[in-house]
């Protein structure tokens, strides 16, 4: 297929794209047209829709994958593309992949790391718990392993959330092993639940914005109903358990301001917000790196890529003198 | 009954107190002793029982109403009283009121007004709600009439969860008069419901200190938590309203940094976050210029009172000229 | 009359507007042309004089009322008026209200309130002040009642200031009934005069722009300054209570980073200090809720009208589930 | 006379001391006796009259100067005077200059700096201000000279207020010859008024401590009123130079969050902050410094005196090295 | 020469210009261009080499000065200039004077003000220090007497950091007279050095922007090693002097936020850092009041020129009143 | 030997103990005695020499191990040690580690551990840099193997500083596993020498109190000064890899307000400020959780143990459900 970027003046189209927004609009003769904007996972691009009424254009919707006809113009600058024929494309005549952002690492892999971790949780209730959200509730399970981990900022593709959510899994992993006092089974649990509240924050892709309930309670009060709730499912589930369970999930902002109701007062609680902060952290210059790459910022001039407002400071790539 | 207010020394004490607190320890000599801390609801007083195993000492317990006899001696300036006899009073040979510091608001007034607050709510899935959360819950109700809306700062007394109560939702009434836009009955019962977390936040007087689940989770997320919980036992309740409700509770405290996980999004829990605020603080110089009243602070000097945290600055009491 | 916001490409004008700025220009050729914004209440246009020493084009400034006579076109896909005769508008040939915002509140209305307000105030010396201020002083009176309460934000209209200021007096005498330790006389004049400083710190429209005055000096202390003149001209007004009202025109921001130089110290001016603010924010939301209405924001997508940086947090209108 | 830095256990004393404080009470038995604080400039006593109705002792009142005869003997660790006689000292029998503490500049020599300074501003309304204040007011002027420029921190003691003024107003003048964009006359007068309001925030020595107006309004704009009134009462002083000056005064404490209602936003009014500040700073390390020699602090160990809460941080004296 | 402030549509242009950035792109056709922005003391402006491999077109680099021959064009509203020939210029054959901004205080005026200064220190230690530093490192003091004091902000012009260090060291003398206290030496060669690093945290004009190290390590660090080093290389060099001295230049910026590692806990360091921020905030404002005449923002409305973030308030000059 | 926690009323003591302080004094009769503090691992005790030149007492400093012998009474409710003979101890008398807190981890099991990081370091620069620093400067060796990593909160005890670096350098390890775009040689050397400056910010057990240095430079800079001498005396070191070890030193703070005087701009920095921190926080909690066990708060009540400055959250153990 034609990606999006590309596109050049002149260039005749006619592929399928998805439509990321649509919206009726007035000539200045007073004729109805259409703006819309196209995607595919290599950009967007503005369309016009000059003719809604014509026999070639049928009836679509934001977020349908459609197929278009029309030709590539330049306009104060950007490439815009007029549509001549559409129509909503069949489910199989395209592949997804093509129209959004996806994790690096494989789907298959994912799956079987998150099953390694969940079994390697030897406290019954911990592990009933850990199987009922994750393995016997199918559709949270395909949600989760294609959500993203954000709106933007970092692992904002498909299947970001679990691989943000499994990196903090192995991270506390890690520090249990360097910290005997850490209870492992806690963290490990914690760790894998502490974003499951995103599946509900954010609308799944493509859309992949906050829903009404993401913006009205957020994440962090979601996903601590819902593992209060599973505990509460489970017969003889210790209530102390359960409290310091829902603790970690409340703590792992780490601070108030950043939207913890509390802040962490038991050793796991503060070890899974030091994980969950440095996966984020890292993961984000990482993508700035890589981004800066991609857009030739990172070689042009001295390597510095600008600043970063999440880190907050300007960075650069590590020599290789290291 | 004398009251330890009334202590002086040499006096003769044969009366009921409460056990605040209770420790053996060891004389010098290596015998064992107990220290006592004694309330009522003029104060407190260190207690001594030197011989903890003689026959006029019954065993007893922290928190248990306690009938001693003893003398009153100056030590280090404070007075002490040495207990010769004590044994647990029996219910009812004593008045909890005497012990204990209570709303100056009569309790059946609290109650009425409670009622005609829940009934002026016309919205039959919020009004339902209520009715669940208040009246069939007698365990609770009871609870929370007796209530401390704090462990200290503002109405730290028996029926000081009702009283805050039943006032922010006066206050979000006027509200609702003067600001047409406001939904009268989501913000009222947003009012009465914001703070029952606390019932489970605090332990019931006399202890009233910090739960295990007060300190993990929070009387944010705890009220939270059941609000939902009643909402989806009701048939038809509205998921958004739901959602709704839910968000003014969680934003109450109006800022992040101050627990709340969301800042108010929806005018009823802006209006909900300031009515809880400006009862609290209103109420907290209050309390301190009726302080300063009694131990005379307000009256010696210049009239100000001196600096106070919540309020953070100094504070004196209004002249009468207006 | 055209309103600005049905201007379209090719539409001929011939109608009186604001003038709200004129600048003389050069074209790349050296001759001079004037650009100039003209405004109703619908908004503002850019407007051309190319030929400025033409004889249909009399003298004229800032802020007068013109009757123009143009074309329009488009320009960088903005509307923009070429002015072919312009001359200033003579008064009763236009209708000012056509021309800038209005509080929606009737003027007749917001009279009798503030008249019973000041009537309600018992004490002699306030009652005396307030009728100086609102009452004797005619010009400050017209001035008060014009006024905007603020240059953008809220209540940024005609009318604005009266209509804040008795918004925050009703709130302050419904807080004067619920906690009886408030003195309601100098509540009710605190909040009556608690931005009477802004009738200097804003130019009136239709600039609504801050004065000289109000950058270097600022409303508060403006307007403590004046009640304090005011004070002393009355014989026998006592000394404390001109420093407690002066207090609470001091404090009203309620924090030192909100520009007030003393913090609440009294009941009364922690009183005074909330209610300004519920006002300032419920109205914010009302006004932002309504433009979001307007201009369709509110309609399209999930109803979230984006971030307001005021509220300090994206926002909706409450669903009418309640 | 038997300064109280020199009091010893056994000690008879018979001489003048200041009265700081003065309760009565009651001793376990009932009988009424006084607490008295008694104070010279090297330090304070604790002191009892045990008789208060014995005919050796007179009538006295807090801040009184009186002649005491009694005994020193120590309890808990620390001097406590046993007073037998007590009468109110004749003005004239002692010298005020041993009971406060007193800045080392001589008087003389300040006033002599003051009247050289008012006469170097040449603006004839400035100048006409100048000499209005500081001049024709022989109450103020006396007043000024005399009183503390704090409570506690910096320059607090008999002159404090005088010094650190002249102090800054050299430091403007300075500013001034290397600034040429400065208006010098504007600078130093705003420089020499900048803390005119102390007289009234602070009450006089010995009792030195904040009045009812300065805790309700305070000296900034305090200070911002009388110079508005004396402009107000010279004919033809220009208005915007009137509010240039009351700017330079409200805003010298240079940001919101320490009491400035304005931020410096003329260069005159920047200097000024500046020129307060550093007096302020430096002379409180130099005061630390100069109390840790006296108390042995900076000798013992390494010379760091410790941490200091204006300053922010530990310090010590610089080596003799430079 | 035409300089750049003076184009306009049509002019012909042939002159020295300096290349201020340069870049390759394609045409919509696919054929390369040079995108290239050139600068003198008045400006900058867009060019464009159409044909690049034509034969009047040399090889030429980012910073190098270039003759130029071609046509102005207006493009968007801007000025952009059609490049036919290009060389590189000859030195000698242009100004550099003429492309830069410049300090306005003359070279060797400054140049005897360093060396008095450096005379003045009579400490045998520091005045060594400084003839090494200052006066034995020719490479040095040629950088340092060309250096810019920022990238931006204040003093950003050829010559900017010797201006700025010799304003700060003057006030540090000034400081050193009022304060008895300060050891002058110290204080003095503290100030010479105190931004020493800024010779490699920025590049010299005419690139004059932050190097790897400056953003890796910083000025701070940066002179503060260099001093460590010198003082190293000196025998008999007090250890603790140049503790002291190194303190002075960490703790210059006032604050730990601002970038200094320790707060100012000698006398010095915080007059040093006094005067290092005065110097700087009123070059900023002189700055901005300066540029506001030049751009006729302070003429037009009413001399207010808005909002700069680095004072943290709009501005406007003083009135000549004073 | 009879450890202090073990002293009392009445008994009678002879034994080696460290001197922690010593002062000279005067009794009220005038005759000199002196105050000393000892201290062994279990605790500090006050004592009194009164007859500080009598011949059973010999001349010691501070820090001296002296044998004394004496009676232990009480005085204020706290023991006190009458010194009736003392001498100071030879060494090998007395063992060390009674005398101070000591790490718990072996000291040959983290010198085993130390040599094996710096084997793992492939990079032939970082390589050489390591072994200079560490194991070929036998002075600094053994200074830091014995160091404190703090005076107070976290690892304030002997080996504390070797302990806490190996944490730190083992939890780089970790990330470096699992962030491949780390450069692990780069980040397991900076771990390694990120608090070397800590050797000179402290002084050595037993004093363990901040240098002169250490308060006027701080452990952030004089490890990066020491860092990049040795880089500096390696031939071949790339400046580029040593400005990026020195940028990791430097930024290990996190945060400009936490004394870093650069934020981390390279992915090695982030990383190692993360470890950093999560090795205080969870050692923090760890010390703080087996402090309570000791003194028995967290078998009392209800296992929290209060609130923690450095944690900002009051915390207890996890209960052992999980």
């Amino acid at each position: 297929m034609r990606f999006i970027e590309n596109f050049y003046d002149g260039a005749r189209v006619s592929d399928v794209y998805l439509v990321k927004t649509k919206n009726a609009a007035l000539t200045k003769n007073g004729k109805e047209y259409l703006n819309v904007i196209l995607q595919d996972r290599t950009g967007q691009v503005d369309a016009k829709v000059w003719e809604p009424n014509s026999p070639g254009i049928s009836d679509f919707d934001v977020l349908d994958y459609v197929y278009v006809e029309g030709n590539v113009t330049v306009y104060n600058g950007s490439n815009q593309l007029s549509i001549q024929r559409l129509r909503v494309a069949k489910e199989g005549s395209y592949d997804p992949k093509n129209y959004l952002p996806v994790s690096s690492r494989p789907a298959e892999e994912m799956e079987a790391s998150l099953s390694q971790l969940i079994k390697s949780v030897k406290n019954p209730y911990l592990s009933r718990l850990l199987n009922i959200i994750f393995m016997e509730d199918a559709d949270f399970h395909k949600k989760f392993m294609l959500h993203s981990a954000a709106k933007s900022v970092h692992h904002g593709y498909v299947g970001g959330l679990a691989e943000h959510t499994l990196s903090v899994a192995g991270i506390c992993d890690d520090f249990a092993r360097r910290y005997p006092d850490l209870h492992r089974d806690l963290l490990v649990t914690a760790a894998l639940c502490h974003d499951i509240g995103k599946v509900r924050e954010l609308t799944a892709f493509p859309r992949n914005d906050y829903s009404d309930e993401g913006q009205l309670i957020g994440h962090i009060v979601i996903g601590y109903q819902r593992i209060t709730e599973v505990a509460g499912s489970i017969e003889g589930f210790p209530p102390t358990l359960a409290a310091e369970l829902g603790h970690c999930i409340l703590a792992h902002h780490g601070e108030l301001e950043f939207g913890s109701p509390k802040k962490p007062a038991l050793m796991e609680a503060m070890a899974l917000s030091f994980a969950d902060n440095v996966d984020a952290k890292l993961e984000t210059m990482r993508e700035a790196l890589d981004a800066a790459d991609k857009n030739g910022k990172s070689t042009e001039g001295d390597g510095w890529i600008g600043f970063n407002r999440l880190i907050d400071s300007n960075m650069r790539r590590t020599s290789s003198e290291s």
